[in-house]
């Protein structure tokens, strides 16, 4: 999770429901509320409603082999996938797929290893530099720089950057955190390689302006549907010879990727897919439509609270015009950029003394006054989010409350 | 799977048989028999044969957080998957588990990467050293040099390590590629870490002569049961602050590990286990029995060609008393370990003229002279196997034919 292991272990103290048995339990009042991390389970109540259509049944001779499909270079490729993301990506309309090779990772997490390892010049004298605009996703600092690699290393903020020679930019579009709408930063005179981060480039959080065609572009699957435990992610990549790169560094770090995963996510993709259908098929919910009006709902609650404050601020984002939806929309990021306007110098450790985690400004490159919010977490954990966000008053005799 | 490229594209002129429908499909007399990889398919059989007891049912919307259980450190890790994987090595009797901390991994593979990464020296001012005694898993230097991190570098054959301070060696018995048993080469006076890669310690290859208690112990899923395209493995780990490194690795590399593989492994586990009850369930049949049978099986059948032959031979393996099933038996690998004794130098472009895939001694750290076989492929595949060996005769004229 790139989160530190103490706000893992905190998350035990929370009382969650269970998923499996449809048991609800409570948070206790005094629960701490843990949104450090975008663990998407927002949609749980979708999938519920949708009953049989996505449920797999895997027999126990299925999936033995280290091999899908021998004749893809992904080899490990489930082509029932690779034929459910594509389809999916012309529903929607926010990726070209022609002309592309996939391949599958275990999260998109994985796959911007591989994207780097795979644009990182095999011969170089020194390590490639690593860079994305401040306030840049939190993991990328140390997805790229824990293994110490002499491949690559982490070279900060795209902004600050102005180095000569080769280079590799995450651009992410949206943004994590702050869900911008954005494009490469450094001008590098062709020396530069891009990453598409596209992990929320989907119509429940942003109006689909264009088909995005980039040389590389990484989805994941947690982020699209809610399924992050089944950890599959997907890369669009242009040149055949940075593919094969790519797939060779899942080769030696996991060969391969889970089928069992494969084959569920081929399944809930294509129930997404259906969904959207000028007919849909009997009992089914437009996937798209359902999560965005619940991006909309709590990005209007979190918004009416936050109006009330004297204390805290939130991005705007402008309208633009979507086409798969073909409505004039605003972004409705999967996180809350929050801002404390008052004389809070850490807004993560401000939050911390009122029972809510969430990942401090510092850790995206960024001003510890501000801190990112999930804004997908359970229904339950949103509104005890937004009550206690709503019990920090205004400063009295010099002190919050 | 650590191989060329060109190996893997070579399986595309083979026919599988699609697992899926059942339906079989026969090699052409042809085709290239690929036994470069260990991709255990031969268990297909005994798998249809359980029929419906390994089938996992998973409903939309199950698993949809990254969390599997928050009160464990491993807090990606399924209970259920814990609590049969202990299970089996009780039931076994092949490795200690009471008092381990266990961790998952997206098959052993990345779990080799997250004990290098664990037992590296954070703060070390060089790359820690790490050896295998040759002939050694050809995957060990690949795995270990890949990102050229600066936390470890692979240092080559354990027997000829003399360097001073500290080192990271994997045992790994019986060994890959050679089926020996093994223990840990270098005397490193307090310096060295040991990884115990004990992927193959199972009755069907193995005799289990006493349950294993080191450090850090490596299972795989695919070796043990066959299921190579779930991507699971498990670490059982003696210190707290060991698996806590390790799993940080887990976090930061692949955040976590598929929860469908996991709850499937679970399952086949379970009625593994199952199968070697005192009174096993109805139609159920021992599982390490049917496996040792076919290895047995398999072995005297190559035993049989090799003895016919001039050019060829294999190791000896010792007899010993097994633990687990009561009685005398010797090691049955999962790979042999072909030697030929004439005049040639290279056996393994040799064998690929003759249509057959098998991985150089080379990449094993040993002579070209000698090739590593998976016996453990599909029927079909190891009788064509055996057909081709058979008919390369004794010189004659100077020539093998």
């Amino acid at each position: 999770m790139c989160g530190t292991e103490q706000d893992t272990a905190c998350v035990s103290k929370c009382t969650f429901s269970t998923e499996a048995t449809g048991e609800k339990r409570s948070l206790s009042s005094d629960a701490i509320i843990n949104l450090d991390h975008g663990d998407p389970t927002m949609l749980e109540t979708y999938w519920r409603k949708m009953g049989d259509k996505c449920t797999v049944v895997i027999s126990g001779y299925q999936s033995l082999s280290y091999f899908a499909n021998t004749k893809n270079i992904c080899w490990f490729l489930e082509p029932q996938l690779e034929e459910e993301v594509k389809r999916l990506h012309r529903v929607v309309g926010n990726a070209a797929v022609d002309d592309y090779y996939m391949v599958v990772g275990t999260g998109s997490t994985q796959l911007l290893q591989a994207a780097l390892f795979a644009l990182s010049p095999p011969d170089g004298s020194e390590p490639v530099s690593v860079v994305s605009a401040a306030p840049y996703y939190s993991c990328y600092p140390e997805v790229t720089d824990f293994l110490r690699s002499g491949l690559y290393k982490w070279a900060g903020d795209a902004n600050a950057f102005d180095k000569d020679g080769p280079y590799i930019e995450f651009v992410t579009s949206p943004n994590n955190p702050d869900g911008t709408i954005r494009e490469a930063i450094v001008k590098g005179y062709g020396g530069g390689k891009l990453v598409h981060d596209l992990a929320y480039y989907w119509p429940q959080y942003t109006p689909i302006t264009s088909c995005a065609h980039h040389d590389i572009m990484l989805f994941t699957f947690s982020k699209c549907t809610g399924h992050a435990g089944s950890r599959i992610g997907w890369a669009l990549v242009k040149e055949k010879e940075v593919a094969r790169r790519m797939i060779k560094f899942m080769e030696v770090s996991t060969i391969g990727v889970s089928k069992e995963s494969q084959i569920r996510a081929a399944k809930i993709l294509g129930v997404i897919s259906d969904s959207c259908l000028p007919v849909p098929p009997p009992d089914s919910i437009n996937f798209f439509k359902f999560s965005q009006n619940l991006m909309v709902q709590r990005w209007d609650e979190l918004r009416e609270v936050v109006g009330h404050s004297e204390i805290f601020s939130l991005p705007e984002y402008p309208q633009d015009y979507c086409l798969f939806t073909g409505k004039f929309t605003e972004t409705h990021p999967a996180f809350a950029w929050l801002k404390c306007n008052k004389d809070i110098e850490d807004l993560g450790k401000f939050l911390k003394g009122h029972k809510v985690l969430a990942r401090s400004g510092r850790r995206f490159g960024s001003d510890p006054k501000y801190v990112r919010v999930s804004m997908v977490s359970k229904e339950e954990e949103f509104k005890l989010f937004l009550e206690r966000l709503l019990a920090i008053q205004a400063p009295t005799n010099g002190n919050l409350k």
